[in-house]
């Protein structure tokens, strides 16, 4: 991804969502710990305790985290925050920041994912923009996006005609406030499919901020945005019953080792077996799965009682933040331990 | 639980994986640390530090774990584990406990739920037992299961239908057992809906072993178990959007919050928002929820930016499990905070 953003000339802004490690960021800052986003403020602090500056807060501000983003703001050189909308926007003006800093904030922006931001092509977030640009207290930093719409593409000819489409619609919004003489030094897109596999013409974009891709996983694989050699991240599970009369095996990994994403949707249930194509996945409870095959009847001998699983995570953030810690192996040793950030 | 246990003459041993919690396993066994089951060894280690005493370990036991098992059977005076298959009967008995002590061993049953266990009506079954009993570094405690099929159950009387026809099932095997010669002292059942509601006839069963129930939760309330004000546990969320052209509003709890169980099935979604029974949560990511109205169209002025919901989780199990602290309330006011025991 490093290398991605060098050679298309955006900055690359990493989003630590999916790991929450001070290891992993070292690695995606290629160790400067500059220029990060963060989902929550609880790793806005736990990065700022370990050094690291330049934050997006890429989360849509609250008024009840106005007081604890002030304080970041004022330990870190650089610390971003996301609005959409005018509460917010008083709430910062209504707090100025002490010692002659000036709040830096994006206008969040909806290019069709439906989740948060002001519509790319409504007037009112023009009105919107300017207002935020007028504030004495405030930096207006520019535009930012979650790029959602990319996760519903197959295959990279998909995520990039999404993704082109999402750029102009971008665009659309950014030269209109250009011509409305607001000024703001950056547009910032972000998902892990379209950072992944962007389109040939970036024109008008200058910072990527893409998280998943640290370990990508199935769904990515699904989509497009990666091989399955690219995926670097499992759940380790044994064998535990064994049911040969219904086909079926236990394994000791259950929705608190893997997560219910997915929903249980994909051909071979909730995640996908390594080197097994034909074991499903079909229920878990807290702490045990339930597996059968996807076709025919289930050998169940073939995986003997003791015998270790390797699960591929349908989505990888969501199986992260089950666990309080990673084991990092190289081939089947492990080499390190890493401790995520937990909370808010 | 504790009276209705009393008053039907069987005994309690409630489960703590829902909340894994010193402070509510002390009302849960009245503050006697006694007579308690557990659903992971790092459970089964937290309440043995705590003094606690008496532990089922209710998880079918595998061979990794015979070693810190044997470890937990030696520090506490009673530690029970559960077994379906020979292979860790062999391994139980290739390491028999020192000290003159011995395995205290329950068989675990399967009466239709599926997960785990062997076949009620399978004579396979009762040569098992027989092997069991029979070693001489092994006390056969009795049967175990988990009344898992009373999940499909609507309403009092369908829980208490299928729980007597599990019970039925289950006293198939123990008379069976007892015609053998082979001997036991507990026939355990659990499951918070069938131990919430039993059936008039509990004849042949003498253990109870929910766990659910501490909190309730919104499944339990469509099962049957409890009626609305039963349940105790909330996810206090934020309002920080407002997307009036969609009908929609974001909150600041997503699946790392809220967990995705329930699948989204719900007419309201993935919970029910409490006193606003026409709120739907319609999709979450990591951090932020979706809701619009279950019928017509939302007005959102009604929900203020920066205003509070209280979400009823669907399986409080799945919820707790996501939160590093639970905050008690009376009221409005917090006046404690308990911090549950995590990971394996």
């Amino acid at each position: 991804m490093i290398k991605r953003c060098r050679s298309l000339g955006v900055e690359l802004r990493t989003n630590m969502k999916t790991h929450r490690t001070l290891e992993a960021g070292e690695y995606m800052t290629e160790g400067t710990k500059r220029c990060i986003s963060v989902s929550t403020l609880a790793e806005a602090e736990f990065y700022a305790n370990a050094g690291y500056d330049d934050i997006t807060y890429a989360y849509p501000l609250s008024t009840d985290k106005v007081p604890q983003a002030a304080q970041l703001l004022l330990r870190l050189e650089k610390f971003h925050v996301l609005i959409d909308n005018y509460v917010i926007l008083d709430a910062l003006t209504a707090s100025p920041p002490t010692e002659g800093r000036k709040w830096s904030v994006f206008l969040k922006v909806n290019c069709g994912f439906n989740r948060a931001g002001v519509w790319y092509d409504d007037p009112q977030s023009i009105t919107f923009a300017k207002e935020i640009a007028s504030k004495s207290c405030v930096t207006f930093k520019g535009l930012y996006i979650h790029e959602g719409d990319s996760y519903k593409s197959r295959g990279e000819d998909e995520i990039k005609q999404c993704t082109s489409e999402i750029f102009k619609r971008l665009n659309i919004l950014s030269n209109r406030l250009q011509e409305a003489g607001i000024e703001f030094p950056v547009v910032a897109i972000g998902s892990t499919p379209s950072c992944s596999k962007p389109p040939d013409d970036i024109h008008g974009i200058n910072e990527f901020h893409p998280g998943n891709y640290v370990f990508y996983d199935y769904q990515q694989f699904l989509i497009g945005s990666c091989t399955m050699n690219d995926i670097a991240v499992r759940v380790l599970t044994r064998v535990i019953g064994h049911y040969p009369d219904r086909g079926q095996i236990l394994i000791d990994c259950g929705w608190t080792g893997l997560s219910l994403d997915s929903l249980g949707k994909l051909r071979t249930g909730f995640c996908y077996f390594e080197d097994h194509s034909n074991l499903k996945l079909l229920k878990m409870t807290q702490e045990t799965g339930t597996v059968e095959a996807v076709e025919g009847s289930l050998d169940v001998s073939l995986y003997p009682i003791g015998s270790f699983l390797k699960m591929i995570p349908y989505h990888s953030c969501a199986t992260a933040i089950m666990h309080p810690v990673y084991y990092v192996v190289k081939g089947d040793l492990v080499v390190d331990r890493w401790i995520p950030n937990k909370g808010w």
